[in-house]
């Protein structure tokens, strides 16, 4: 896709699960090169004397923001995959940026491509339908239910049903085993499976007079984040400023 | 199949949603012949002068029990599609069957050899995974959730969980939207969706380690019956005495 | 939706499959009125004396043309639905409607929404997906194998993949028994189900590093080309000219 | 299950990607104890001065005949996951058996216990069913299309379908692109997808009038032949001879 130098890449985390993910996938890129690899214990100096051009913040909450100050204030454009960043930090940021105006940062919530598709697809499809509900199906050990990103997907179907103006989905139920018919979101029911051997997975069901639609992501391992993480370090240098969600660079 | 001469057939019932089907799948099949299709005032006798060896009851809970009774009495096979009967009534057709020993009633909750098959495969399967959850989906006009299918179904992987004394499913699940975790059926997970453009369809999920199996069925009309019904025509002759369920002509 | 008075509307081909789903859809929906419903024998000067403001076209493409030109030429909007209309057809109407520049035609070759969003919804995926295949299956009646609707997505997938300079799809087979691997199409696989029992369903598949996401229509009878009919007899009062496929209705 | 003492285990190929899982499987569950860990440097007396009672053999095709004649000659029962022994080491297997009654081995050519499951309930639906196919979906690397399990799958359909004498599944196909059938095998067709992201994943689908029955097996990683392999351990002691396949310990 691009036949200039490869781009110098810095991994902020690399000993961590998804940073060593994040290693692999940047050497094995033929656009990409691993400049640098830190953890911890290592001065984030390293990034500026590798030359690298973006860096990718994998670390932890309580890290990142600053991590981020540090590569802005350099000229270092940023990934974030790190989960958790809140309003402030993401004010903080953009403060930050408006000092450095050539200099992008990328922060998204989900990496999975097939996720963030999927979410943009329900929103497209919803006020075409008459009902819709989610089945999202996960490992036993999620301690939530449902998912965030499910949560998410049914407001966003929520809101575009409301902006269509469209009438309550039909349903009649009037005998119910307490449950199951899910929890409603934003009037979305939504159904959560909990089960040994999967590991995330989500299918939105849309349906009207006679026929159905159904959108289903399968996420089977940490891996499934590196394409959006590639993606975001390839777009973020010819995207000044901040970028929150990953949306904007599928061109959404 | 069957080279010899084809059954002779009689629908009661003939006019009716299933009844009219009844008359179309037993006049295409090559190995039986319409014979008689009666309706409400029609006389009984019809039958006998018909030559009918068995007979299709489609009328109505009210009405079966007293067409079963007259078939037996005049050495009629019967298969019952009509549903509602209850404790007593079996009762009372074995009763009368004890009177002819070489005549056979069928009496099937469900038809839908796919259906009861997958019933089958669900209790087979229920003692080797650690995970077991329902998902069915019906057109939204259906009363009842979660469907009578799919709380048999839960019982049987209830009973057959137990018997195996499996430990209770694994779930971390700490923090939950009141419902998305589905209705508690013995302890199966049982979820329902509601949805514009469906007609009837069942999911039955097994997990365990590293692997998911899962057994789905989907009706699409009225005419899923029939095949039912036409094994239970070619079968009843060689089974005297009442047999309840399909399970015994599928061999399971 | 609207509040103002119900649009009315005529179908040609009205006592046809299509026409008779056509004249019960106009008839329940809200904000349109079955102004007139005609069939072969009756004048077309009969939408003029019902002041049809939206005529639905289900005749045959031997007729459709000419009834088009008629609606047109008495300042009539059409929903074409009738297959089967080629490039001169097309160019036949679009003279017509420059004379009279108020007046829309829209022309689709599939009306169920569903299948509509799903090859949109393919197209802006294909290009973030390594893989991508395609496996459609329909009632074993079907003479062509792959559907018109399959052969049309892969093409469109094979184009975006072409235009985003992806690298030929990862395929390791070495040892294939004939067909296993589908019917190549613009270099997406395709694979065709046919089988008793089902109606018109297609699932598209893309997969990359750890994850796979799947669109998947399903059309269980003709009814499910009412809400898009509806939806073009509602926009294509504001659409004048000639509108070719649903797509930009969808708003997609 | 069990509240006797823990079965004594020892795992051959101890370091190997099987045998470490196996390792792990062992340790982790409550009624199996590792009792020695061996690999190819290790002299097999290990196994016997641990007072192993079941060995896990999951070296390599050359080393497994050898093996499992020592564990024969012990006493020691085997579970054999290696895969690739043929007629004739099931043979020599068998001679050794014969002179030491009261052990038993177990050779399976698939330990995925959903993998099993899937293959017997396929041959317990098809003789109801005028219509059967495969779709199985697996990672790009895999060489063989379509997957052996795949090929089983469809020969005992097969089988099935000729021993009720089914007539030919309808299918009207006139105009074929080379390939979209799929493969025939012996008379069942067999699509084979092949995609980034996906593991090994299998649909067999079952169809007559009105209803499809769907039997789904999703292989997420090597550790679903851990279940089946403990499976094994548990039961294999009390099964003197030689059992193949995993069947006949799963009562189907």
């Amino acid at each position: 896709m691009n036949s200039s130098a490869p781009i110098k890449v810095g991994v902020l985390g690399a000993r961590g699960r998804m940073g060593s993910e994040a290693v692999r996938a940047v050497e094995e890129a033929v656009d990409t090169e691993l400049a640098a690899a830190l953890n911890r214990e290592d001065p984030l100096s390293g990034l500026v004397h590798a030359g690298v051009q973006v860096a990718v913040e994998l670390t932890h909450p309580d890290s990142a923001l600053a991590n981020v100050e540090f590569c802005v204030d350099h000229g270092i454009h940023v990934v974030v995959g790190t989960s958790g960043l809140g309003t402030e930090e993401l004010d903080a940021i953009r403060a930050r940026l408006a000092e450095r105006p050539g200099v992008g940062v990328l922060v998204a919530p989900n990496f999975a491509i097939g996720a963030v598709l999927s979410m943009r697809f329900a929103e497209l499809a919803a006020r075409f339908f008459e009902s819709a509900e989610i089945v999202e199906l996960h490992h036993p050990k999620k301690a939530d239910a449902p998912s965030g990103t499910a949560a998410r997907t049914a407001q966003v179907i929520g809101r575009a049903r409301a902006d269509a103006e469209l009438d309550p989905m039909p349903d009649a139920t009037t005998k119910e085993f307490d449950g199951a018919r899910g929890a409603d979101v934003d009037g979305v029911p939504v159904h959560s499976v909990r089960m040994a051997g999967l590991v995330a997975h989500q299918e939105v069901l849309f349906g009207t007079e006679g026929e159905t639609l159904t959108i289903r992501h399968d996420s089977y391992d940490r891996r499934s984040f590196m394409p959006g993480v590639l993606l975001g370090v390839r777009e973020i240098g010819s995207r000044p400023g901040l970028t929150v969600g990953l949306d904007p660079l599928l061109g959404l």
